[in-house]
């Protein structure tokens, strides 16, 4: 029915996440009406970022150098890493401008189902870098596999002496407490502290 | 703080319609995990579109040729065009397998306010294929442009002695009259049809 050329597009979209075919086919009808130079700049970009990115040699974030600009500045406080999911975790830390320590990106969870276990996500590279470190923030995503992951990390690293914490669960800012999942205001309660 | 060539990825998707700041990040951080070759057959597909795809030089829909496949069968009824907005109304339609006719893609509504006039959609090029035409049936979506669309169309066509019907507006199918709204329901009695 349509062409080719922009079906293709249109099953490249789709593996794409959050994408449907019904959004992936709007998004390749909109660049087939684009000029010529803004579909070539598109298709550069992609490629050029995929050349030229890599992970930090570090903390495993994304960065286009060896090591990425946290890991290089002289101002982070070297004695603590918080361990993050992916880099756009890094980001939304940052954005707080509440941390001057350093990051671990995991790039995944564990997850025993999806087989996915300690060598899939950069868990290695956790452990070589724990020599000076004080203490380790685990940042994972409140759920499941975010769980069974601060788990394994704790026990592998709590016999090194190292302090392990975890970021506070609890009611959001601005949110209602009416409003609260069970789980997330049974965290809250128990997480409570001394004001 | 991500590395310039992620920013400039998330920048372009987030040109692209439906795509956030937020997915467009989402997107490239999923590009950039993906093998080389993956990420480069990507690119290309969307440069491949961009340089193959035209429009037909009859109905102005997409097509990797001269004519598209439609406007090219002899089993279609030469004397019908349906007019549309853009090729995925071409699509749906076919999908029907209702109709059997020949269509006319306007790539756009008139938009006084956008300053979208009529030699900025492609009503010089129906207004060409007219000579042979009994019936041409106004299929645009049901909204104000869509409406002024109509309207304009249905004035210049009509002392040509070509009949010009409108595809019927009513409740959807398996839809609840409760639940429809006031333009809708009035469309719906307004159009009712002798059982």
């Amino acid at each position: 029915m349509t062409p080719d050329a922009i079906d293709n597009v249109v099953e490249l979209f789709a593996t794409l996440p959050t994408i449907g075919r019904k959004t992936a086919r709007r998004l390749a009808f909109h660049l087939v009406r684009q000029p010529s130079d803004v579909v070539r700049r598109f298709a550069d970009a992609i490629v050029t970022m995929r050349e030229n990115v890599r992970e930090c040699s570090q903390c495993c974030t994304f960065t286009d150098h060896e090591t990425c600009h946290i890991c290089a500045s002289p101002k982070r406080d070297q004695s603590i890493i918080c361990v993050v999911e992916s880099p756009s975790d890094v980001l939304a830390i940052e954005r707080t401008n509440e941390y001057r320590g350093l990051y671990h990106v995991l790039h995944g969870t564990l997850n025993p189902l999806d087989n996915i276990g300690p060598d899939d996500i950069r868990l290695r590279e956790l452990m070589r870098r724990l020599g000076s470190v004080d203490e380790l923030i685990l940042a994972l995503n409140p759920n499941v596999e975010g769980e069974v992951t601060s788990h394994y990390i704790a026990r592998q690293v709590s016999p090194l002496g190292i302090t392990v914490s975890r970021i506070a669960r609890g009611i959001p800012m601005g949110s209602d407490l009416e409003f609260a999942d069970d789980a997330t205001l049974a965290r809250a309660i128990e997480g409570r502290t001394i004001v």
